[in-house]
C-alpha cells in the first residue's frame, strides 16, 4: 500500500530496526552510572553522538540529543533569547516556518518580546534582503527552515546565515526536512533536527548550538546531555537515529536523483491530467521527494478520503482537514490556491510503478470529489446584470469559490462579482483563483460578518 | 552478570520489547493523520492510553504520554503552579523529593515563589502533620513521592492526599518508583511515573490530572496529548510501555513477596557479615527490592568499584561518587551514615542465588576498601590530652571520620575530639559515628575554612 507521507513520518528504516534491537539488549542502563552496564551505555551514546555530529556538521561537544524535533526546536529557541536576553528581546522567523518555531516564538509575544515574520515569494522562498531587512539592533535570534515542510522549497541557508554573521545575530536552522539528504550549508549557529523524519525512530530529536553561540539553558536544571536536554536518556533510540542517518546519507544522493526523476513526473503530468490544478513550491530549488499542489472547486479533506479509498496516504494544508478551518499558514503566507491541497512526500525505496498508479487514481478522485459537489463547466450564457454580489455566508471551502464560478459568466466582461463569506479561506483562494484564470481581484472589504471580496471579470 | 540497580533503571520486559517490536511496524505513522496509516497508529496510541489509565487508576482523558518521568514531573509541577497562579506561589515538597521535583521547585524559587521541604525521620518518612504544618493559604501545590528511591521508605500519601485535600491543595505524586508494584492509593490530584523503572523502554512517562485540578500547560502551544506534551508521538515506546506494565502489574504481587524475602536477607545478614554498618530506610514500610546500607571507613566509589570487579552492579549516594562532592541529599536529610554507602535494588526475577553470592563477595570487599584506606581497629592506649583538635582540613571521605575515631582513643572517656574538617560530608557523617559508635556529639563551629566538629568520647 503506497504511503506518500514521509514528510510527516518516515517509516522506520532498516538499519534504524536493526540497532534499535541490539541496542535494548545493551544499552538500556543509565550512562551515568560506573558500572558495567553503565559504562556500556555510556560508549554507545559516545558513538552515536560522534555520528550524528559527522553527519550534521559540528563537533560532538555542540551536540545534544532530545526527545523530538519538536523539543529541539523548542529548546533551541528559548536558550539562544535566554542566553542573548541582554542584546534584546526581538525574534527573526520566516513566514512559513514550521509549527514549532512559530509556537516558540508566540512565547516570546506573550513575554513582551516582538516577532518580525520574514515574506516569502510565490515558491515559498525568503531572500537575503528580507532577513536583512528585519534584523534589528534589539535582534537576539533568527530562524529558517533548510527546506519548507508543505511544498518542499529550499530556503538560501547560507546566504541568510551570511546576512545574519554580518549583524552578530545567531541563525537557527530548522533542518527537519532536509537532514536526512545531506548537512546544511553556511555558518548556522544552531540546528535542529528529527529522526523520525529520516527513517529514525520517534523520541528524538537533535539539537545543535555552535561552540560561542550564547545559550542558557531553561526550565528545571538536568546534568544530562549538557544540561540541554532533561531526562533519562533514551539511548536505544538514539543509537538507532544515529545509525539510520549514517545509513540514509550513504543512499541519499542515488536516492534523491532517482525521487526527483517521479517528483518530476508528478509536477509535469499532475496539471496534464487533472483540469485547474495548481503546483505549489518552487520548481527548482525543492526537496527531491516532496511535491504540492491544489485542485481548484475541490474539498481536500474528501480528496483524501478518495485518495485513501483508493490505496493511497497523502497529506494536505487544505482547511478543511484541519480542525482550526483555516488553511496552512505556508500556503497562505505564499498566497497560493489552498482548496483541494495535496502533498505527496515520498518514502526512500518507492517504485516508480506506485508514482504510475497514482497518476492513474488522482484524475477519477478529483472528477469524483467535483461531481459531488456539482462542479460543472458553466455554460455559456447571456449576462444578467454588470454586477453581482453573492451571499456565500456560512459556506465552507470550496463552495464560495465554486459559486463564484457559476457566477462570474452572468456578468458581462469588465463586469464585478462580490463575494461575502465568512470563510477564513476565501480571503486565500478567491485572489488564487482570479489568477488562475485571468480574472482581476479588486480587493476586500470587510463586512458585518466576514468580507466581501470583488472581482472583475477579464475574459 | 547480577545487576542490582533496577531503582536506575530496570532491563527491558520481555512484553515490553515483544510490544515494541510489533509497533514500529504498525505504529510509525501520525496518530493525527487521516489515512489508515494514522488510523491504526490512533488506535494503538488509544488503546496504550485506556490500558496506562487503568492501571494507574484515572480516566484515560486524565493520562497523557510524556518523553519521561522527568518531564512529567517538570510539566505536572509548572502546569498546577501556572493553573493556580492566583492563589499564590508557595510549593510544599518533602525532603527526599526525587532531584526533578527538587529542581522544578527551584524555578518557582527563581521566580519568586516559595519552596517548604518537610522533614523528614531517620527512616526517611515524612508525617502528615509535616504536611499540614508545611501549608498555607498561599499554597499551590504539595508533592510527595509514593516511595523514596534510594532508601525504598514508602510514604504514606492516602494520609498526605487527605491533608492536602481538607486544605484544598492538590498533592503531586511522583510514582516513579512504586508504580510497577501497585497503584498510588488515596485522593492523589496529580501523578508521575516512568516507563524504564518498571521494565519499559526509555523515552516514556506518564503525567495523570485528574479532572478538576486547574492546570495551565507552560511552554510553546503544541495540540498533541492534550496541549501536555509536545512533539511528535513516541507511539512504539507508549505501546510498549503500557503492555509491559500491564504484564509486570500481573507478575507484582507474587514477585514483590519473593524479592521481600531476599532483601529481608540482605538486611539481616549485612549487619552481621560486615562490621559498622547502618542499614538505613523503614524496615517495614519499604518498597520490596530495595535495600540500602552505609558501611563506615569506606569510601563508596571505590566500593563500587571492589563490587563491579566482584561482577555486581550496584548504586551508591556517597559524596566521592557523585561529581558534587556532597552526598545524597536524601542521606543527608534523614541524619544517617553516608560514606560507603550502597544502594542495592533487585530487578524482577532477581535468582537467590545471586543475592547469597553478592553476601559472600561483599564482606571481603569492603574489607579489602578499609584495608587500603588504612583502617584498623585502634589498640588500647594512655590518653594523651583531655582534648584534642584535629587538622582534617583538605581531606576527604572517609577520612575525617577515620582520623576521628584514631584520635577518640587518646582521650579520657569525658574528653573531646575535634575535627576541623571543610569536607561537606563531616557534617553527616561526623554525627552518624557517634550515633554508631555510642560517643555524644556535640556541634558544629564554623571556622575561617570549613568546621569544627566536637565529639565527646562517651565510652
Amino acid at each position: 500500500m503506497p504511503y506518500f507521507d514521509s514528510a510527516s513520518a518516515a517509516p522506520l528504516h532498516p538499519v534504524a530496526r536493526q540497532a534499535l534491537q541490539a541496542s535494548l539488549d545493551e544499552g538500556w542502563a543509565d550512562p551515568a552510572r560506573l558500572y558495567r552496564e553503565g559504562r556500556r551505555a555510556r560508549l554507545l551514546l559516545d558513538a552515536a553522538r560522534e555520528a550524528a555530529a559527522e553527519a550534521v556538521g559540528c563537533r560532538a561537544d555542540e551536540l545534544v540529543f532530545t526527545p523530538s524535533g519538536t523539543h529541539a526546536v523548542h529548546t533551541g529557541v528559548a536558550g539562544v533569547l535566554a542566553g542573548r536576553r541582554r542584546v534584546g528581546s526581538h525574534l527573526v522567523v520566516s513566514a512559513v516556518e514550521h509549527s514549532s518555531v512559530l509556537h516558540a516564538a508566540e512565547v516570546l509575544e506573550a513575554r513582551g518580546g516582538t516577532v518580525t515574520e520574514v515574506p516569502v515569494d510565490r515558491w515559498g522562498a525568503v531572500t537575503p534582503a528580507g532577513y536583512a531587512q528585519a534584523l534589528t539592533p534589539e535582534s537576539a535570534l533568527a530562524c529558517l527552515q533548510s527546506a519548507n515542510h508543505e511544498v518542499g522549497t529550499v530556503q538560501p541557508v547560507a546566504e541568510v546565515a551570511e546576512v545574519c554573521g554580518a549583524a552578530g545575530v545567531p541563525l537557527l536552522v530548522d533542518a527537519a526536512q532536509s537532514l536526512g539528504w545531506g548537512p546544511v550549508e553556511g555558518a548556522w549557529s544552531v540546528l535542529a533536527a528529527s529522526a523520525h523524519k529520516w527513517g529514525g525512530p520517534p523520541g528524538v530529536g537533535l539539537l545543535a548550538v555552535r561552540k560561542g553561540v550564547r545559550f542558557s539553558p531553561q526550565g528545571p536544571a538536568d546534568e544530562r546531555e549538557s544540561g540541554r536536554s532533561p531526562g533519562f536518556t533514551n539511548l536505544p533510540a538514539i543509537v538507532a537515529a544515529a545509525a539510520s542517518l549514517r545509513a540514509v546519507r550513504a543512499e541519499a544522493d542515488a536516492e534523491a536523483a532517482r525521487l526527483r526523476v517521479l517528483v518530476d513526473r508528478i509536477r509535469r503530468r499532475v496539471v496534464r491530467l487533472v483540469p485547474d490544478v495548481e503546483v505549489v513550491g518552487d520548481p527548482e530549488r525543492r526537496l527531491p521527494h516532496l511535491v504540492t499542489f491544489s485542485c481548484l472547486y475541490v474539498d481536500g479533506e474528501t480528496l483524501l478520503h478518495e485518495l485513501d479509498r483508493a490505496g493511497f496516504s497523502v497529506s494536505s494544508g487544505s482547511s478543511c482537514t484541519s480542525s482550526t478551518l483555516t488553511p496552512s499558514h505556508v500556503l497562505r503566507a505564499m498566497g497560493v490556491l489552498s482548496e483541494g491541497n495535496v502533498r505527496v512526500s515520498l518514502p526512500p525505496g518507492t517504485p516508480a510503478e506506485e508514482v504510475n498508479a497514482f497518476l492513474e487514481v488522482l484524475p477519477r478522485a478529483v472528477a469524483d470529489v467535483r461531481e459531488r459537489l456539482g462542479v460543472s463547466e458553466p455554460p455559456a450564457v447571456a449576462p444578467v446584470a454588470d454586477s453581482l454580489e453573492l451571499d456565500a455566508l456560512g459556506l465552507r471551502c470550496p463552495q464560495p469559490v465554486i459559486e463564484l464560478a457559476r457566477a462570474i459568466v452572468t456578468v458581462p466582461v469588465g463586469g464585478t462579482v462580490t463575494v461575502v463569506s465568512d470563510d477564513e479561506v476565501a480571503r486565500l483562494d478567491i485572489p488564487a483563483w482570479c489568477a488562475m484564470r485571468g480574472h482581476t481581484y479588486l480587493g476586500e472589504t470587510p463586512r458585518e460578518v466576514g468580507s466581501a471580496y470583488t472581482v472583475r471579470r477579464s475574459t
